[in-house]
């Protein structure tokens, strides 16, 4: 029989990423190249062993563009995926597959865009297509649902008013997020710590979500290079174990708006995630020691703490406030400052820093040993996971 | 040591198509729903068995609306592929990755469209987005390359040249399409057969292609089911086996405008496919029984039959012209009447006919007993492409 897993066939040899910025001042194409080049450099490979590419329908980069810019070698995997930042931890679902497969043997996973300075995604969107995904808007956007922010509002709300919490209380969130970016000089929020009173003193953007619950928008690129362990070995950094990897849509999953979902307290395509990657690997909650979790908005990184059954329902909030996710915690969280702190971007910059992590080289790296990282996707949209581990 | 391959990993083990027709009078999705959920009968497969999903970035039917719209089982893979009909053989490529990796265990490759009622492909396309896709075009939607006719127009005229061919030798394919297509009850010139006069006295679309020389227009849905070997054994249908699957995008290519390769006269990217594949299944051209060819235009198959070795350079429309892909031929080719005969459904109809051959339920069934069918993708464009075979 075939041995039919993704866990352990493939790893993570190179990061690379632009500054991230309100302004790049440069092209989305300039800014991918530059990190794919950068990734690639940082693996200690060339342009020409690259002969495969995954990244998001929303990235506007194409493939052959980007390997002509960079000098890749002939590509015998491109493959993209929809659905926003969803997609992160699929691109390099994707590449692991590719390279497991031996349809390609180094595929960089990349992400680029202007997202500040050009089209700024949570300005909403007022007009789609006539398709079936125009359609599926066109019961939320005439309603006044047209920015990211006011579907996760929706959703916070109920998640606030199921386990007797209070907006002030996703504050502890926005703080940690904010204190590790103040020791991060890539971050935009570099020294730039908040108080759980400035959170509380930040303007409403959607009711019950503030300010500083929101994402920062960011300009950026950033690349992952994901190759065979074989290679990863031989090449000069401590590899990066993708142990586990996976997509996950449940039914009647739909793109931010799971509003008629059987509850609008969780995220039931990460909990799907969550069974994929724990069955995957045979691991659990209680051997994750550090995680990624994607924060466009800070009641998420809630939702996903219980999802991932790290404690129950409605105690994720205590469980950040009680220190647990800080740097010499239980569970640090979004240690580069995540999408609140370092930037926005898609969340394959999270995914960055649990490579990070797993080399012992993030600025804010835990003194505890790091055997295995879970990262996570986007939320409310078919999502994706990974959880990268030291080489055995 | 892993056993870093695709061959023979997946295998094929339904397909299902709507009508084909000039107006298909519903939406896209309903089209997409119909051929998936036809797929998934012909599979002996419930909806609730499928897990993956694989599509083009040009299909306007998202993965969620169609799971929902069919009633799949919570989706764990989910890719798209960029560059047209270059994704066709793609979609069966990422299927089979996912399926060999564990990451899905059935996945449905879907593509529908209202290419002819909706959005008519072949009148071109004035505006892009700005982004580096935009900019490419902008070096030839300004001077009247604005049509798949036109971008096709010049690489046959330099093929032509090449070779010391006419226009008019192009005619035998076309003929061919048709005449396969007359004897099929799914296509859309079923019982429409023409003559080499026919094709000559048709009016020039971009001169030195004339109205037979191109695709059909179509509105249609066709969609593939894909899963383990194993698990193809023990349903209705004979299995099809993914002997060979890549994709390809060679350095300096382009989307259409490979106005500066090396060679005018032939498809770098095919031949990329072509060394892929028989390198993975040990196969050379004497080992092809039979081929669908992506046509969107008659040349590319000539040039194809060179790119894939089956004969010589400049050679083709000889081999053609003498009845080599006659149904008792050499090579059959395009069987089901290709896209010039059967129906435009940007390559998937292709694999389809590729699976039933390997079935032996063609209409057109050759008499002599097939093993190994080849079956491209889209040309000019990074593309892909299969061999499928007899179970062993």
């Amino acid at each position: 029989m075939t041995d039919r897993t993704i866990a352990g066939k493939a790893a993570i040899a190179g990061i690379g990423a632009t500054e991230f910025s309100k302004a790049s001042g440069r092209s989305e194409l300039q800014l991918a190249c530059e990190a794919v080049s950068a990734a690639i450099e940082d693996a200690g490979l060339q342009p020409s062993d690259v002969d495969g590419l995954t990244t998001f329908t929303l990235d506007l980069n194409p493939e052959i563009d980007v390997a002509e810019g960079v000098g890749l070698n002939d590509l015998t995997w491109f493959s993209r995926t929809h659905y926003g930042g969803g997609a992160s931890c699929a691109t390099i679902t994707q590449a692991a597959a590719a390279v497991a497969t031996g349809l390609a043997e180094v595929v960089v996973a990349y992400r680029a865009f202007n997202e500040r300075s050009g089209n700024r995604y949570g300005t909403g969107r007022a007009e789609w297509a006539p398709s079936a995904e125009g359609v599926s808007w066109g019961w939320y956007l005439p309603y006044g649902f047209m920015t990211p922010a006011s579907w996760v509002a929706m959703v916070t709300q109920r998640y606030l008013h199921t386990y007797g919490h209070k907006p002030e209380d996703l504050g502890h969130v926005s703080v940690l997020a904010r204190t590790y970016a103040a020791t991060n000089p890539k971050a935009m929020m570099y020294e730039r710590p908040i108080t759980l009173q400035d959170h509380h003193d930040s303007r409403w953007i959607t009711e019950p979500l503030r300010l500083f619950d929101c994402c920062l928008e960011s300009d950026g690129g950033q690349a992952v290079v994901v190759t065979t362990p074989e290679r990863a070995r031989d090449l000069p950094n401590v590899p990066v174990i993708i142990a586990g990897a996976t997509q996950g849509s449940p039914r009647k999953q739909r793109q931010m708006t799971g509003f008629y979902n059987d509850t609008m307290s969780g995220l039931p395509e990460q909990a799907l995630v969550a069974n994929r990657l724990y069955a995957q690997t045979g691991l659990g909650p209680d051997d994750i020691d550090a995680a990624n979790l994607y924060d466009a908005f800070s009641p998420l990184v809630l939702m996903q703490l219980e999802e991932y059954g790290f404690v129950g329902r409605g105690e994720a909030a205590d469980f950040v406030a009680e220190g647990n996710c800080n740097i010499d915690g239980r569970l640090p969280v979004n240690t580069n400052g995540g999408q609140m702190g370092e930037a926005y971007l898609h969340g394959m910059n999270g995914i960055a820093e649990g490579v990070r992590l797993v080399r012992g080289t993030s600025v804010n790296q835990p003194t505890k040993d790091l055997h295995n990282v879970l990262v996570t996707a986007g939320l409310g949209v078919p999502s994706s996971g990974l959880i990268l581990s030291k080489d055995a």
